[in-house]
């Protein structure tokens, strides 16, 4: 099994027809009866468009109080709050401390993906309510997280690399790896503050781009067309670059019998 | 640098020192004023004690529906729902549907445990409300799911696998290494039924778990001692076992200067 390339990567052809591989490969039924019928349930929630400036620049300071995930939620949540109330007051924000550093500090999942995974999929609505805007786009955030040298944004009242910040593209939506690069290419250990201000620009950059994505999806403008289906193109849940991690000896997962 | 022996991970002396440690090294102030205060912002959120069997079987069920994550969150949450009411009854469950396969089907943070770490961070309540109950116990799930034969639980009835199923050890939190190591031993492809299953019971399993632990919480007697810390002991956020994906050529994390 070689290397994805980015050329690869960018196969998608239509929103429906990602959400059909999806249906297809990996879960059996989207219409078996709701359990839980609870107040928030209803979808879409009502979204106003937001500044991305603005949210970033919230996004940077939340996170030396909750971190990455919690960061990007409050960024975005808090505001609504103010705008327009339910359901957004009674999302528990802080909750969403625990993502930092890759779930508890794990090193697996950048906390400011999975926060902005949830904060898609709450506003757009979840598949079950028959949208597919909150999977893709947090699809096309992976893609772009790994893709992209960050941090980009820059904070007003930046704590740490005042003067400079080195970027790096992690190439990976895991923390341990993202954090990792940067560190090697920076040298700054974890607990400097550079290293804290260049956690909380990425969080920042993440919240940007998400609004920039949530303000195109309200407007009917958001046609991004990455999907990675890993389930259909290797038949496991994977990223794309898989030798990174498993160098000349990548175990070939079992196929489905023809 | 070497891999870390289930001895060495097992380290804790309290769960007081296990906080002052995270704090010191990966965050810089719990007590930065709050910038959003709302309504479902108050810790804990009121619990009472589930059986571990029906909410296992719940998320069992649930899977089918809404996946790992979604699944752990509703077996949990809609029954606190109906029991107490608010804050559960405004909990936007369905959105985790989005924990699926890692996140979007990356492969990343196995959706059960995704959930499961919204779960005890709400009940329990987060870092900022001065408990460190729900991020140990997050911790403490990602250690058992790690280093246990997986799946335990046996649903009424399992829609495959009915006369047995393979139970693996993933040593990792990953959805990727998870189900890829299952696969690898039973021969089941993604798309089976049976592989289906496995994510399912899995899933089930963590929901049982995590049941037991609030139990044991809400009764005084959550005093288990498992803390990676790997920020402390390796200086960037990770897993236990580097050499696992990293092979014989890994990267040393630069260190603060002492």
């Amino acid at each position: 099994m070689k290397d994805v390339t980015r050329r690869d990567f960018l196969i998608g052809t239509g929103l429906f027809s990602a959400g059909m591989l999806l249906s297809k490969v990996f879960q059996i039924d989207l219409a078996t009866p709701v359990q839980a019928k609870m107040k928030a349930q209803k979808w879409p929630w009502p979204y106003e468009k937001l500044d991305p400036e603005k949210t970033a620049e919230m996004a940077y300071n939340e996170w030396y109080r909750i971190f990455c995930g919690g960061a990007v939620i409050s960024s975005i949540f808090s505001q609504l709050a103010e705008k327009i109330g339910e359901p957004y007051a009674s999302f528990p924000i802080d909750a969403f401390i625990i993502q930092e550093g890759g779930l508890a500090g794990w090193g697996t999942l950048c906390g400011s993906l999975n926060g902005a995974a949830v904060v898609a999929n709450c506003i757009c609505g979840p598949r079950t309510s028959g949208s597919h805007a909150g999977h893709i786009i947090t699809t096309n955030l992976m893609d772009w997280y790994s893709n992209t040298s960050l941090p980009i944004y820059k904070p007003k009242n930046p704590k740490a690399n005042k003067d400079h910040i080195v970027q790096t593209m992690s190439n990976s939506p895991l923390c341990h790896i993202s954090v990792g690069k940067w560190m090697k290419a920076s040298g700054f250990a974890l607990a400097s503050p550079e290293r804290k201000d260049r956690c909380a620009r990425i969080t920042a950059s993440v919240a940007y781009k998400l609004v920039e994505m949530l303000n195109a999806w309200k407007d009917g403008k958001f046609h991004e067309e990455v999907k990675w289906s890993p389930a259909g193109m290797f038949g496991i849940t994977a990223q794309q670059n898989c030798a990174e991690c498993h160098g000349s000896n990548i175990p070939e997962a079992p196929k489905m019998k023809k």
